[in-house]
């Protein structure tokens, strides 16, 4: 499969939608999907998703479409599910709690093997089937095991600092819930923020323009 | 203000990047601040934030920059804070519970009005000052105060079920927590879903890549 060495953002940000997209089509028992049929399904035009697939190597065959379990894989190849990626949860309060009860992480992909707290009434037991440690031997336990992302739940004003433990020892994928911005001027170490008021304030401007528009509508009839 | 009719989605989605980082700067004291400069934290180059802000009209002085608090107003307008929207949260189990707790709904313009559950338990609580009330209380209560967003952290299995209340209620703006698609053919109503798993696989994505470069490069030094 040609890859080529530069993709832009908004094509990768895409990609888990076609990845979600095809599971949910391969469920419903599709078994071959034009790229506009596909397209509608998602919001996208036909060659919109030619395009974006293009970037990865040739998909389908003219005229016939696309084989909905064959992209699936590749695009699960691309997206690295398969590759036997590892991830650990920092922080148990609600939000850790949350995501360790009802993320399907091996959907996507990933083992959840720990995770870690301050809080000595939590440490010891375990969060849906999954041990929960105390943070002073983050470090011990990186050292034995490799993990390829840390999870980010704890309080803002540790963020930075649990971040920079995690990559210190190793770990170079941040996924961050914490709603605050960390950086480590490091290259190799990829962060990804889950910013809800990126997404509330996209809403928040979407439902602002309908109102105008019904204010408007309103307006003339009058 | 100049109103383009049809902006982008991923100019809509830079919105709130910029509104943050603007509020960052105005806290860190920063007056003026070129475009290049802008685009450098957060990294985009100077021409592309130009285009972004030149779909809304004029903003900045040829060669003078932007005032931050001036386009950190004019953004928060455009992107309805302080319309006076209001909010509520249906279920309130660990990921609602700690929305409530963490989330800072009023600096994004919002006020939340209330939670609903099923749970008897929590029903007439109040979770971090705001009041629980009975699922089978939610048309009543819309009745009784306008909602402009209700936000979903229900399971799976009552998502669509509890967003088509909610909208046959009159609420237009579904906040979507589910990790599950729901859909209302309804040109008036939005959703804008928190997809956890497409921001993991962006990450898998990432750190995929960056594990062939290593993979490659160690080759290269056989």
């Amino acid at each position: 499969m040609k890859r080529n060495a530069k993709v832009s953002t908004a094509v990768i940000r895409r990609l888990p939608r076609y990845y979600r997209q095809l599971s949910e089509l391969q469920q419903a028992g599709v078994v071959r999907i034009s790229s506009s049929a596909l397209g509608k399904s998602m919001g996208l035009t036909a060659s919109q998703i030619r395009q974006d697939l293009f970037c990865f190597g040739e998909f389908g065959q003219q005229g016939y479409g696309y084989k909905v379990e064959n992209l699936k894989e590749e695009i699960g190849e691309i997206l690295g599910i398969g590759r036997g990626h590892t991830l650990i949860v920092l922080g148990t309060g609600n939000l850790g709690r949350a995501i360790i009860r009802n993320f399907k992480f091996s959907s996507n992909g990933f083992r959840l093997l720990a995770a870690f707290d301050v809080d000595r009434a939590v440490v010891g037991s375990r969060v849906a089937g999954v041990p929960v440690y105390h943070i002073d031997g983050l470090e011990e336990f990186l050292s034995a095991h490799p993990v390829s992302v840390g999870l980010l739940a704890v309080p803002i004003a540790a963020a930075q600092e649990m971040g920079e433990r995690l990559v210190k020892a190793g770990v170079r994928g941040i996924w961050n819930f914490t709603n605050c911005e960390i950086s480590f001027r490091r290259p190799d170490v990829v962060v990804e923020s889950v910013h809800f008021s990126d997404s509330l304030l996209a809403l928040s401007y979407m439902i602002s323009q309908q109102e105008r528009q019904d204010a408007a509508g309103e307006k003339e009839e009058l």
